[in-house]
């Protein structure tokens, strides 16, 4: 965990005391995808699991459609000032080149972008769509899964500042976990390490989010073929309605025995 | 506030009971940034204040040093399928035309990316250092801050989806505050609001956000000139970085008179 948490001096001030000590923070750097040596994104995120997180974020952006179509994925072997390899560079092969775009939507001369134009390109990107049958999960095995992501948290405790992504399956088994300074990034790991596991599509997974669930993070889950997305936070709009589109169960505010659920109701049991 | 929240359909379990009610979300829409004809980037924001948020997003970025800079804002004057205007789309004229980089870092062949060439970034873009004397403010004026602004936030209660970004003064008068589902978003609001109201730099006035500290943040404060940045959670390692490099005062975990101080505590008296 050398680079996943680094010690910095704080001076904590409480009760009327003033205590100088170190303290535990989550590590954010920079990491810049590159694909066939051209340039496609940088992400700040925590370094460990980067090749979960490039196999995720590909699969996302539907670059990659499964762990056969990345040929190679290394670290670029140059240095920075010091000789050091800073371990923030991923160059990646594919099995084919495809046309790369770093945005998430298609802007055109037209005008009429709006929350629909971003469902509509979900819909025409994946891969694999949503079976109403599958997936089924029963209420209690949903209020289970905060606790036994939350205990399977390594890092937070340590520094308070780490998103986790889980994913289980539907009798309520922990298959794996990621942590990240970005939530989004976390659920690349999470789905990065599905693709390379070839468990894509996810159809009778689940994907439990420490954080609230955007948009982006519903997007992804569709995109793997995940028919369950929980939160422990609140859904935005847009999340919703992509949910509703696409089938996909979308629960908010799970704690415990209560939560909301906001699509695909029918698959809870 | 009519695209600020929207209420959706939910289904809420609790305590063995099964209620179908309307549930308030927080809107998460795309906005797309024009320059001068050319798209710049798409950003997930709520709807609101969008006019403050390009010009915070812009000085950010470095493309505007100041509101002169701006010539005109304006929503793209097409629309949707359905013939509404989706007010998605912002088309900004410049008075100066600038070259464009969508990216925060620039990426050349070499492979020494890290968090030092972020720090770099931020040295060689601020038009504003911040000064040693400028922003000193009293512990017990910073305890009081997120309570201010917290109170007001009108959408948390309502949604629990939405962070806040506020600008105090040194003796703690809330300027302005702003909300949005992605803390970036919010915090380019309020710094587009001291765009606008010619306070940059900001040598006086502190940055309080209702959520961890990231690099990002951290940079937008220093681009600002403003000297002070607290957040009611955790920063990151490259936030703390940052906060030193460039003489930031960073505390974190702000929660009444507790608090971390990272960096820059020959403010606080």
């Amino acid at each position: 965990m050398s680079r996943v948490t680094a010690r910095r001096k704080t001076t904590r001030l409480s009760a009327g005391a003033r205590i100088q000590r170190p303290d535990t923070l989550a590590v954010e750097e920079p990491l810049e995808i590159r694909v066939d040596g051209q340039s496609l994104t940088v992400t700040m995120r925590t370094p460990g699991n980067d090749i979960d997180l490039v196999h995720g974020f590909l699969f996302g952006e539907n670059i990659i459609g499964s762990a056969q179509d990345l040929v190679s994925a290394r670290y670029c072997a140059g240095t920075d000032a010091d000789g050091h390899n800073t371990y923030n560079v991923l160059d990646i092969r594919l099995r084919t080149p495809v046309p790369l775009h770093t945005r998430n939507f298609l802007t055109t001369g037209a005008c009429g972008l709006c929350g629909k134009t971003a469902l509509d390109e979900v819909r025409t990107n994946t891969r694999h769509p949503l079976r109403p049958d599958a997936g089924t999960v029963a209420v209690d095995t949903l209020a289970e899964l905060p606790g036994k992501l939350r205990a399977a948290q390594k890092l937070f405790d340590i520094t308070g500042g780490l998103h986790a992504a889980g994913l289980f399956s539907t009798d309520g088994a922990l298959l794996a976990v990621r942590e990240d300074i970005g939530r989004h990034n976390a659920v690349d790991k999470v789905i990065g390490w599905a693709v390379r596991e070839h468990r894509i599509p996810a159809a009778e997974l689940m994907l439990v989010v420490s954080s609230r669930a955007s948009f982006e993070l519903a997007q992804k889950a569709v995109m793997a073929g995940i028919p369950v997305l929980a939160a422990v936070s609140a859904p935005s709009s847009l999340a919703v309605d992509l949910a509703i589109e696409s089938g996909l169960t979308l629960v908010g505010f799970l704690r415990g025995e209560s939560m909301n659920i906001y699509a695909g109701e029918h698959r809870l049991t």
